[in-house]
């Protein structure tokens, strides 16, 4: 078993590493850490639970830490769930000390030596980590939720058929994803919608450069698909879990491929992490829904555990090549679940 | 007092039309229709009413007929809240009956001798039955609710601006729009969103040409805007009112207008149905919005007693000109509201 | 006109204060006071306003004041909508100064010398601050918002039929009770229930005694009603505006009153404030439905611009003499609306 | 393996029964049923699937009966999801024909010749169809959902402490229980609350005298518990599963156990079916929380699979001896789960 700590343990991303932990049969988890005004508490009189699964009764009795290098030195790999005001000081810090710390904070998501990785489909850009030159210690990022979702069937798209010209989405996004002190404040989504989360559309139309881009030459970097234009609007809505995104795209060659040949590469694309038999590994990365009102986030939100991501309505776009809806489960493979499946590639690829 | 009626008056845009005529100061609500399994019946006994606001007293107790022309032969103007599998039928009666139907129906919308009008932006459209050869009958649709709030802050701008090229929207509708017998299920829209609405992603596409075209040479009809390429995708969320529309848009013409320019545009606009002063015309059509988060359904879809539509985030877009969010009111100025515009304008312009 | 002034003037409640006297007739809004933070600014720059209607425009540009008696000095009535941590002592200053202040915090609502006022119900508590002795300063204090529902029915049959010896309530809240900064968050009421609100049971129970009791021989306070029994069990449900409660009850006397009686009196009182006209005064206090699945809070909350309260269902109970379930409007009867029609009273009365 | 069929398959607890049954050690699915309209065809043609869980593949292809006894001759246990207006004719067919039925349908509830069987509560009332005389075919109750929530905890508290006197219980039920074809309407449940279920509140105040009843001395029937009074009062609101109830209770004995002897039964009771290893079992049938803010249907609802029944806020009651908050999942412990329970407890107790 790898020893795994968890940053931000208290918080909402923390509490869904560590449900996914605790049954997990390669990692265990061996440290916790959170805010000073946390540390030296037991994790059940530190937190208040809002997960519907109950509180792993074996980290009910463990004492939080403070977010110090130090006490996390036996962790094979540091998830971390911290925001983002204090995540870009205390990930330095653990991995000048050696650490290997897999983020969910978006603070060093464009920084170039770090791998921006949605283990369902960029997974061959985590190398680059292995053939980085510098100490022991490395930082790999999680996508934003959103961004997730989006890339998740595209970069199958783009690996059979060549880069992309242009990508909309319009985003219809959980509240969980807004974490819950204080979160997203119930008058503002019963009976309606906030068309806006700081942040969120730059976040989008940056990082999908990023994932849908190569591994360079050397492999130790990623080449950014610079001509890949993405606008996106993002909204909140009154639901639980699970972000729908309306999405259309182009691709950069004409003609496109024919909606059966869409259709067939998402169908048949098997992600690498199923390949090399991870344990969270999705059985089918991309699900392709021919019912005409699929997605659903209710009903399709949970498929393979929330690491399989499903597609519907895939049809021509009057502007566009296709159009297409998307659903991702946002704290699964849009937060703290690919954390979990990037530390699984890493052990599969005998990088840690 | 013009006399009015109310075909499909126990339905959901019927008990509308019957609110709003029941204090209008130039309309009295004078004969109701209905299916045969409510004629004959008082309509507090007929209809289950749902509305906010309560039942009009003077209207329990008027009994409802059937949807027969002979039983309105003295109505100024029937309002229509039929279901597309009579309205077709029924309308036509009407109107071969020598009356003045106004629409909520679909079915007469892409007739090239109806007029299709959003009375906020497109009321110089209602010149063509005026201008019309034929009988005293004729029928007004009133657009679909989707398409009302996409083309009232367009139709200004393309006025100011030349037509547009490209015209995207990803909408989140109110569940209202869909009625409420039975309406939408609350299984579907608790913890959820439809990403399907049918048939109604073709409207947007359609109608748009139509009400963003221009009065033919001879008054008597509509040059399609044949060149507008339109994209929707449509889905329904956890609203009572207010349809939100995430829109992007980009003019034919080069280099496009400022965004001071659009902005402005929208401010000054003033409808017809204001200048004429119209008993329920907006005091201000198109709201500009420069809060980061609006608009909202809960707290922008009354603006104007639902007449005035609310414009925010207009900002550019990294493949069209620009993007912004819309709001209106999907049963006033997306449904029976803007039918009850329609007839003020019928009155002020002596059409009727 | 005479002078108000409101406190807590950018929270939920204040902002109703605000609303509410912003189209007054008798009062005009001359000063408004928040915390330090806010004090100096403009109320539009200070205050996050989350109200369905518009900000009016008169107050955009008054500036905050801290909450000290000096500058509320020329206000003929004062209008509380502070926390209660610190209503307490400002409160006390400020009567203490002579200035008159209506409340909606729950400090003094037990003091025997404040009447506690659901004006709809028991205006009459009104005179013991006529008859007080002591300074030119007074205190009186809006119930608690589910009390106010509570007792708005209750009030009429004891006046009738004498005491109560039992009533139970199980309350089913509204979330915009809670404010919200941060208030109810979504991800507790989004599909859920949250059977809990801190305090508030406590304060049905003992609140009902007071507002049920009588004013005393002197007139110069209240008989609590000792021998009522109330149990409460309160929960937050996903509804915005409009406190349901399905409530039991037990006269003293036996045999009780009729079902016939109980309605009749409920149908036909009216409440003193109608009497003296004033000017918010609900043309019907309680309103009685006869639908088997009325009230409903998105149907009728508004009756009476939510001076009104909803009674339905009224019918044997095995156990108690009768069950019903009641409606009422939080934050127009249950907050700032009270408030502002006991300042109506107390004109009416001359009082103020 | 015994053979199962269900009736109804294409409703709502149709549904349930076969997912239910999909991976069930004890039960293959051997015969399905439903309308006219639907026999004959392919049961993924013929059923509009709305559970959160996909259709088991094993039932896609299915071939839908219609429910006449022949065509279930060889189930060893035929589950029963038929409206009532069905139910009563259809079970009666196939119990004379030697059936065993078990079902969700109020038909035959108060019959004194069928056991109306909450499985984690009264499961000992089973033994009269053993004990019956008659022929090879019986029919078995599953109580209403919100009844089966509220005996839950009562149950173990008067087999240990005696009977109760007085049971009251304001329900805030889920929407699944009213199925799917229509169900609740999303405006009735939206930013809403329906405090009215029809029927309901009447099978709740009679189940209760059934099941908290005993087996009469023969063993072949119910003395009803004709001295318990219960009043209910039962709401809909938006939760999707899990019916919360708010109950207060007093004993015929006093003085009344303690609170600490409450919550030890509680805590301390096993139930049966666990007793005897049945697959479905819940682990702890009743959770006691003490958490002020619990239990809450989207946390706890899914306790032992949703056969668990959490209680909360256990406290004194002014008016009875005390009062507490229930969680029960209404389409598990509240329908089809306890069918499947019920047909386990048959199988261990070698009735069938």
């Amino acid at each position: 078993m790898k020893k795994a700590g968890v940053l931000g343990a208290t918080g909402s991303v923390g509490q869904r590493f560590i449900l996914l932990l605790s049954e997990h049969p390669e990692f265990e988890l061996a440290a916790i850490g959170a805010s000073k005004r946390s540390a030296g508490k037991r994790y059940v009189d530190a937190c208040t639970w809002k997960q519907t699964d109950l509180m792993p009764q074996q980290v009910e009795d463990m004492i939080v830490s403070e977010c110090v290098a130090e006490d996390f030195k036996d962790c094979d790999v540091v998830f971390s769930g911290l925001d983002a005001d204090v995540a870009g000081t205390v990930e330095k810090e653990f991995v000048d000390a050696g650490l290997v710390v897999i983020s969910n904070a978006k603070n060093y998501r464009r920084d170039p030596n770090v791998p921006l990785v949605v283990p369902i489909a960029n997974s061959e850009h985590l190398e680059m980590v292995a053939n980085r030159e510098g100490g022991k210690g490395f930082n790999i990022c999680i996508s934003n939720c959103s961004t997730a979702g989006l890339v998740a069937p595209l970069k199958p798209l783009v690996d059979k058929f060549g880069p992309l010209k242009y990508v909309t989405t319009t985003t219809l996004q959980a509240i969980s994803g807004a974490g819950f002190s204080p979160g997203v404040s119930g008058i503002d989504i019963l009976d309606n919608i906030v068309p806006y989360i700081s942040g969120e559309e730059d976040k989008i139309e940056w990082e999908a450069k990023k994932i849908l881009g190569n591994l360079n030459a050397e492999g130790n970097g990623i080449d950014l698909d610079e001509d890949l234009v993405v606008s996106a609007q993002c909204n909140r809505v009154a639901v639980s879990d699970g972000h729908t995104e309306c999405v259309s795209f182009k691709f950069k060659k004409e003609p496109a491929p024919s909606l059966d040949e869409i259709k067939s590469c998402l169908r048949e694309y098997v992600c690498e992490a199923k390949k090399l038999n991870c344990h969270s590994a999705p059985e089918q990365a991309i699900h392709v829904l021919e019912q005409p009102d699929r997605p659903q986030p209710r009903l399709d939100r949970n498929r393979d555990a929330g690491y399989g991501v499903s597609v519907g309505r895939i049809r021509p776009d009057p502007i566009f090549d296709y159009k297409m809806v998307i659903l991702s489960h946002n704290t699964i493979i849009g937060a703290a679940g690919s954390g979990i499946l990037i530390a699984e590639l890493l052990v599969a690829k005998n990088i840690i």
